[in-house]
Formats: C-alpha cells, sequence, structure tokens
C-alpha cells in the first residue's frame, strides 16, 4: 500500500510514522509513506501558498494552484483513491477503513488555516474524509490515523501477536475486559472464570461482558447489534 | 492548561507538538504538554510493561503495576480530568472539547497491544474517550488529537488569523466554501457575489451554502440543526 500525504508539514508524517507497527511495516515494505509539499509548487517567489478570503473573514484560504500542481505531481497507480480530510467528509469508520485497504495507493490532501480553495474540490473531486465532529489544526493528524488504520488491514503489518486487536468493531461490539499478571494486585483480584481453563465457560464469560459493556458504554452500536443479529 | 500523557512512545508525542499553532502554544506557555513513559515504572528488570492474556487469546495486556504507579507520580492539580484514550470510551466531539477545555489539567492514559488490565480502569477511574469507530494501533494519536483540539480553545493560542476555523460545529451546520485569488483558475471562477462587497448579499449565499451542504453531506447534523432551531 502506498500513501502519498500531500502537507505542509512533512516531517510531522514522517516522524509520526517511526514508531511501532508502522515503523515495521515500512521496514519490512508492506507499506511506503511519501509525502509532497504543496509549498513546493508555488510560482510565487515567497512561497505563499494562502491569501486572504473572498467576500472578507478571518483565516487564510489554501490557494489552488499549488495543491493542484502538487496533486499533479504524484504518479497514480490505477488503484489509486484520493482523500480529502476534512471536518465536512464522511465520518470516519471501520466500514471506511476496510474500503480503502482494498487500494493500492490512498493519496491524502491535508488541510490547514481556514481551508481549501473550493476549486481544489471542484478539479481533484477528492473523497472527503472527517476524523469526527471536533476542529483540528490540520489534516495530519487525521492523515496519520487513516494510515495507521488502513495499514493494519494490509497483510503482513501486523504480527500474530497484535492481530487480536483487529476484532474491535469487526462485530460491531466492544472488547471484553482483559487481565494480566499478577492474579491479584492492590486487592483486586483477576475473575475466577479466567483462570479455570474451560474455554466454553471463558469464551461465554467473555461474550457476556461484551454485550454488557456494549449496552452500557454504547446503547446506539448495541442497538444496531441486536438487528443485524436478528434478522 | 497542563497536559500529561501516559505513553510507551514520548517521542511520538513531543515531535508532533512541534508544528504550527501547537509549537507556538508550547513557547508562549499558553499549553504545556508532558509525558510519562509506564517502563519506567515497571519492577521488572527487563522493563516488561505487557504479559499474555488470563484466560487465552492472542495479544499481550498492558499490566497494571506500570500504569497505576506511573499515574500516581503526577502531580495533581485541583482540577485535573483523567482521560483513556480506547475505542471502548464516548466518541469525541466538539462538546467534549468544549468540556475538557474547562479543566486546568489533562492528564491521558495511551493504550497499546491489546488494550489495559481492567485493574487499571478499576483504580484510576478515567474517563474513556473514544476518537471513533475504528481501531488505531495505540492511543498517541488520539491524545494529540485532544491536545490540539483543546488548545485550540484556550485563550491565546489562536491568532486573529486562525480564530474563525472555531466556526465549524459551533453552530451544528458545516462551513461555506472558500474561494482565495485569483478570480479565475482552470477556467473556474469565484462566485460572482463574493467580489461584489455586498455584506449581507455574501451572509446570505454562504448561509445558504452552509445550509446545502450539510443537508447533502450530513443528513444527521442537519436534522439536528433544524431541531435545535425550531424549538
Amino acid at each position: 500500500m502506498i500513501f502519498d500525504v500531500m502537507t505542509l508539514f512533512p516531517e510531522m508524517i514522517e516522524q509520526a510514522c517511526n514508531y511501532s507497527i508502522l515503523k515495521r511495516a515500512l521496514d519490512n515494505n508492506i507499506i511506503s509513506v511519501n509525502t509532497v509539499n504543496p509549498r513546493d509548487f508555488t510560482l510565487d517567489k515567497h512561497k505563499k501558498v494562502d491569501d486572504t478570503p473572498y467576500g472578507g473573514g478571518a483565516g487564510m484560504v489554501l490557494m489552488a494552484q499549488p495543491y493542484v500542481d502538487a496533486y499533479n505531481s504524484i504518479k497514480q497507480s490505477e488503484k489509486s483513491v484520493t482523500v480529502m480530510l476534512s471536518p465536512q467528509g464522511e465520518p470516519f469508520c471501520d466500514a471506511i477503513v476496510n474500503e480503502l485497504s482494498g487500494y493500492e495507493q490512498i493519496i491524502m490532501l491535508c488541510g490547514h488555516y481556514e481551508g481549501f480553495d473550493e476549486r481544489i474540490r471542484d478539479i481533484i473531486k477528492p473523497r472527503e474524509i472527517s476524523l469526527g465532529d471536533f476542529v483540528l489544526t490540520g489534516g495530519e493528524l487525521p492523515a496519520l490515523c487513516v494510515i495507521d488504520a488502513v495499514s493494519r488491514k494490509i497483510e503482513g503489518t501486523l504480527g500474530k501477536i497484535e492481530s487480536a486487536n483487529d476484532d474491535s468493531f469487526a462485530d460491531g461490539l466492544l472488547e471484553y475486559p482483559q487481565y494480566t499478571k499478577p492474579r491479584e494486585f492492590m486487592g483486586l483480584k483477576v475473575p475466577e472464570v479466567l483462570l479455570n481453563g474451560n474455554h466454553k465457560d471463558i469464551a461465554e464469560f467473555r461474550q457476556k461482558c461484551r454485550l454488557e459493556r456494549t449496552k452500557a458504554k454504547r446503547p446506539d452500536l448495541y442497538k444496531k447489534y441486536l438487528e443485524n443479529n436478528n434478522s
């Protein structure tokens, strides 16, 4: 999987990919992460990438020319998708992660300041994705979340040790509680059922916990789960 | 605002705060970001922070002792809140950003691998927040999103130039389209109304765009907006 990230802060992307599972996936050539800085494409001698908005208002708007030219400089594979990170997009979720992981290349546009000149959308026609209903300074953290979540679905990224992580959301329920050594910590004991080695009992206990937890913490997911499992 | 981040990857947090608006807020002492590594608190000579789960299953579980001791090492202010980043939490949104920005200190626990020993929750009793319904390798990117989104609400973080950004979600509608120079780019013209200097026309045009966009892209937000504005 190739990730091409258009950003005014390429080092932020590069540094954050340098840890843990992403680092290993990069080292093993399972993914590659490239950055393209629109500032390198401005025609202005001061390397200006933004200007004031037409019609007035606070903030600066990212200019179309550097972004469109930067975009056109990226070599596109046949199975490529272009994503704009913006509060106006579809809310990011596991279903989108699965969809994106089917491509060979994901090109991402990170915004900054007040936002993109609308003509960038008109010309590039990206798929718009939002990390959630909150405002961030730029698209870099959302792009990193896309890289992380999608990479985890690419074969070879996760070792045996991590693979169980994927269970969350896959069937629509939250995870069961986990316990590790010691058996007792500050007076709190590991539930007896997890120690008796009866696999059927353990599976039942965990499924019961998942249902109870999802019902208590995320009634919206619980309702969806019941609907899917009664149909 | 003080952010204390408990993480196995402290450099990832420190590096990512070194850009743009967060860097300026740090330089101006409007926020401070500290990291605490639970690995520095293990009693094990191999500095082990995780172990296999009781009851079986793939993955490793973060041990209670290093996390509880690391947590207890953090000096808590009177107006402090502790947040665990986990897929089981409340979905992060602008309302939570506003709430969190009312504290003096936000302590965050970043997970990794299979998750936390449940007794960490039992003892620390954190508020659990989820970035969304997708799986990431660790809590570091979500913690950075919390730092970014909350810092933007702290007085002094944003200059005049950026302050308009906050408009998104504040009244429940998506942003209007933005345009900057030139007036025409690749045959695409800036809408005439934005050039005529009539503030009333411009305001009407923008509000119309916001309503249309929200209706088309986020019917859920649009419905909520109508409910709030008819009551």
